[in-house]
């Protein structure tokens, strides 16, 4: 990372999200669609738009990360399936979502990109949801 | 592993891929649809339906089995992205979509997951494609 080009999030990325907090490797962003609870992990990596763009040491830790998430999200949410994926088709920096589903949500058992027109959240549902999962990710 | 339920292959899986042979961790194979080179990693690991499921060095190998599957598909098609997902709405078996997208493949830029009938390989074709992976990812 140089003093050049510092790593800054995607605009769409922030514009379609709210933010958790910065792990040790990735920026946790919450996104804006109360139709599932839908998680974003993105490597603070200049220029990473695939896994394999990052280094072993990273690619590790971002492993970690997506347990770490993952294991929140059911201990939250009380999920029946986790989706994670690296797509990127339309936003090409590097981003993992983490996606709670559950059998009585409104795509199931369809993935969820491009399935819903996103559903806004109630302001104090999400602050409450956005508070659990800092608490159990570590960062309240 | 134990005697009395060993790892085996869910039917499904099964019919739907073309085997390419054994890593490490996971059982490599090609998804039957010409529409995109598309492989999965099925971890052999009895009962695991989640990313989550795996210990930290399971977790780590699948980690580094992704990134030489990307490496390898990159180098054999040429492609402009990559998308990689672990969904499991259908098939709970734990299993990892690695696909090389090309932004005028028939689905770009949608994700693959339900959006166009599966598309079937000239034999031919298949047998090229299944030899070149083999080869790129050292199981030649």
């Amino acid at each position: 990372m140089s003093a050049a080009s510092p790593w800054s999030l995607h605009p769409r990325l922030a514009a379609d999200t709210s933010e958790v907090g910065d792990l040790p490797l990735s920026r946790l962003l919450l996104m804006n669609d109360a139709n599932y609870p839908w998680l974003l992990l993105v490597p603070r990596c200049v220029g990473a738009e695939e896994i394999v763009d990052l280094d072993e040491m990273q690619r590790n830790r971002l492993g970690d990360e997506i347990a770490l998430v993952s294991g929140a999200l059911k201990s939250v949410t009380a999920a029946d399936k986790l989706n994670i994926a690296a797509i990127g088709n339309i936003v090409s920096q590097l981003h993992v979502h983490v996606v709670a589903r559950r059998r009585s949500d409104p795509a199931w058992p369809r993935p969820v990109w491009g399935a819903l027109p996103a559903r806004p959240y109630e302001p104090q549902a999400r602050a409450q949801l956005l508070a659990a999962i800092r608490g159990a990710v570590g960062l309240a």
